[in-house]
């Protein structure tokens, strides 16, 4: 039995959308510039070329931030995504603060340890955001996320790290439909093609983590999130009962991460409870 | 004529509801651990009482992060609060790290630029959150939040920061209640009396960067936000027009700081838009 595709991507009308998202969402916030970090991969890749149509390359920082043990490629491809937007690209290497991190924390040498790879990805990808958040203070730019859909849902990133941002265009777009659009936008094919990966240790890839694979885990976000199917539906849709019950247990796991601190209530107006006016009526 | 006087607090009552809050919340999390970072101000220091007697002692453990330029009184009023609440106190010196994050940037020496003094300040506090994450993950402890409301409604504090935490048990506490909360549990007096400071350079204070006392802060703030006056009343209850202006530009300005990424809407179901359970239906 096959399974659902997984959703399509009206990619002109995404574009047009995201566009003007950038465009508007800037302009609210009084910035004209926006700042992100590039990685090599498809996601930034695209992000990158809808700033550069949005705010005007010049008005775009792109900065990539090897560690020593990074992939040379996603340099390379960081480089070749930024000039084909026609956008200015920073290196910052974050090695010798890295090393200074994990050398305090003392027990994060064993690199067989999935724990130990674990901490000290996070810990990277936090000390980009440090980097980037910094870039947006000195430039007047806004961050830029550069998480989708997939990634968000099943919560496969770093909260306070690459999960960080003011504004993110891309957000409410499945992997799959991240790749149409990219296509749609001339994101340079080495990248497109190129096997996802969070770049953490050689060899790393994303389906090789999570377990399944992108266009599976697309579709059944899509039936379950977007379409509201519960268990017995998706079950009849084709969906492996073992899968259907990882995939429910990560989105609903990770829901924190995607949520601002819970605060202890004792006030009748509490920030993030029921101190939050709409942001439209304040602009 | 004279000012409101700040919010009162039932010190009783908030020890009571915010030992349950930890308790309960740690326990939703499938936590039995905190972690938090101790400054040698009030505010770690009430959160670090309120943790041991939630969690025990021992479950507790709190992280001094000091910057060499951080003044050498902080880690001692901090070993002071460990102390007294009972608990393990680990120091963390962030200088290499944070001398190699700022040798990066390039533009990060002038310690007489304000806007310098900004960014250096953001990214120690930022290091120091890498670092509590970090202790969280190898001690499967929860990050406990110690950012006031006061703070939280100002956007005095670094998002990403000191800001960030899964739980807060005082964020709904104005300034002048953490006070009385802190005497009430016995939090030293050095620590209770101290002027509150960022630390990030030498002799400042909050007071004199935010321009107002802090009891009138809170008076206004409890007015504006609890009790829901408008410019108009706040004006006949005394509050001089431009300290009401200058609190409410920075209260909507920094709502941002509160809040999760926005995130472009595409589908039917957006994150942090319309896609959002109610937490208590998923435990």
């Amino acid at each position: 039995m096959s399974l659902p595709p997984p959703p399509g991507c009206n990619v002109a009308l995404a574009e047009r959308v995201l566009v003007r998202f950038l465009q508007e969402e800037c302009g609210r916030a009084g910035f004209s510039r926006g700042v992100l970090g590039l990685s090599g991969g498809i996601d930034s890749a695209l992000v990158v070329e809808l700033a550069a149509r949005a705010l005007e390359p010049g008005n775009v920082h792109a900065v990539c931030m090897p560690y020593h043990a990074s992939d040379p490629q996603s340099l390379r491809l960081a480089k070749e995504s930024a000039g084909h937007a026609g956008v200015a690209l920073e290196v910052v290497d974050i090695s010798a603060a890295a090393d200074a991190m994990f050398a305090h924390a003392g027990d994060l040498e064993d690199l067989e340890d999935p724990g130990v790879r674990l901490r000290r990805g996070n810990l990277l990808a936090r000390l980009r955001m440090v980097t980037l958040y910094d870039r947006s203070a000195r430039l007047h730019a806004l961050v830029l996320g550069t998480s989708n859909k997939t990634e968000l849902l099943l919560g496969y990133g770093t909260q306070h790290g690459d999960m960080a941002s003011a504004i993110n265009p891309i957000g409410d777009l499945y992997k799959a439909q991240v790749v149409a659009l990219s296509r749609h936008l001339g994101v340079p094919q080495d990248i497109v093609v190129r096997p996802p990966t969070a770049d953490l240790w050689a060899g790393q890839t994303d389906e090789q983590e999570l377990g399944f694979r992108y266009d599976e885990i697309d579709a059944l976000l899509h039936a379950m999130v977007d379409r509201r199917h519960g268990r017995e539906a998706l079950l009849r849709m084709g969906f492996p009962a073992a899968m259907v019950d990882a995939v429910d247990t990560r989105v609903r796991r990770n829901q924190y991460k995607r949520r601002p601190p819970l605060i202890a209530k004792l006030a009748n107006r509490t920030i993030n409870l029921d101190y939050r006016y709409a942001r439209d009526s304040w602009t």
